[in-house]
């Protein structure tokens, strides 16, 4: 079997890096990590330049395979399904695999709002920004109450611990929200944040979330809100 | 096997929609649409309530087999292509397959500026609008070019007539984008030219086409460009 090597961004700002990783590790599926550092995204920078080498759309993630290479966290997540029947990684049942799929996919392409103005900024604690933008912009209100009820239905009908009972690719697909409803302090109902608790508790996500610690970078592009690294930490330093 | 039934929006403007019609139509697999009209889309409108009874996002396109709802365009595809593995919707080698599924993923989350700025409306003919566009929004040179050359490529790596060899997803996926370059009139290189004539001849293209021209419908919300139907038409009344 060729060794799989995903190529990433930031653990702290990546979000899309963040779904195909995560689901490597708490899948136990073996793969070697490529980080590559953000900077300005130019043409010819550091980071554009090491992406040019790969037949990519010149993002992170990506994923090798030996001769075989995928972008694009969605067609990544689908690779490893049909590339590891047997892990589990969609449901097994047809209609929930439906289900899961009609998420992932509607998370692909949506949630504008929530991205635009709650980028995900792991190792920032934000929460007055967080009341300010749910105020100010609808549109985080609207993403926000949409997948507070996906996820409350969903936990309701399979009965957790994970969106479709075991863990899987929505999870995965969802990590990167967990992370900002907690930078940005959003207000979810206590069965939504019991399934919080859980994602973070992962070992793949809590793997993720410390290396994203470990970085202490600073991303002048990622950083809508913060003037310097050393501010409004979760975790101070 | 349940009867599949596809639910769509306007075929003029429904570009989500026209990807999973397409595809099963010129796959030749059994269904039936059910058309929803645009309308503004506030919450109790007829499009909106309609929806509201099926489980979805509360958009178009939504299948239903039986059962199994399944919503958004990429998620359909996936869906349909588990379900009719003879059908050849994505190809048969791993590679290609992990190729045309990364180029659909890219497009669904990508793509924001011609999206935006060259919204579908099959009918219509605006050269002019796509030659300002084309000078004033450089995001639209860019989306134009990268897929200018993905198609270049594919179309010489397997030698065509479609992307990947014969029909499948990622041409359906991309139809819409042929739509736009008509009526918008965008520049493109010979051998894409003639991409363009063979998937405006599919029958499930030219049949899905037919349908848009038949519905003689403005709806302003989708017309950023014009100020009735019946001017700037491809295809005179
Ligand atoms: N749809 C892509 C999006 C990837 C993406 O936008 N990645 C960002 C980092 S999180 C990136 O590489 N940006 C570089 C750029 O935009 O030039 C996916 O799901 O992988
Ligand atoms: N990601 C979705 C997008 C679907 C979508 O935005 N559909 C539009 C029509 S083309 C719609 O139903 N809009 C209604 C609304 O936004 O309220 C998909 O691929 O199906």
């Amino acid at each position: 079997m060729a060794s799989l090597e995903l190529t990433i961004g930031n653990k702290n700002y990546s979000s899309w890096s963040m779904r195909p990783w995560v689901l490597m590790r708490q899948a136990g599926l073996p793969f070697s990590e490529r980080l590559l550092r953000f900077d300005d995204f130019q043409p010819g920078s550091p980071f554009k330049t090491a992406l040019a080498a790969l037949d990519s759309a010149g993002k992170v993630p990506v994923l090798r395979d030996g001769e075989v290479t995928v972008w694009d966290s969605l067609a990544i997540c689908e690779y490893l399904a049909e590339r590891f029947p047997d892990a589990g990684l969609w449901p097994a049942d047809r209609a929930a695999r439906a289900h899961a799929r009609s998420l992932c996919a509607e998370m692909h392409a949506g949630y504008g709002a929530l991205r635009n103005h709650c980028p995900m900024n792991i190792e920032a604690l934000l929460p007055e920004v967080g009341a300010r933008v749910l105020r100010e912009q609808p549109g985080v209100a609207e993403d926000l109450a949409r997948i507070v009820g996906l996820w409350s239905r969903l936990l309701e009908r399979h009965g957790g611990p994970m969106l479709f009972g075991d863990f899987g690719i929505a999870d995965a697909y969802f990590a990167p929200v967990v992370m900002r409803i907690r930078t940005y302090a959003l207000p979810v109902p206590p069965a939504v944040a019991a399934y919080l608790d859980r994602v973070e508790a992962l070992p793949g996500v809590a793997d993720w979330v410390a290396g994203a610690r470990a970085e202490k970078s600073y991303v002048a592009i990622d950083e809508p809100y913060r003037s310097e690294r050393s501010v409004q930490l979760r975790w101070p330093d």
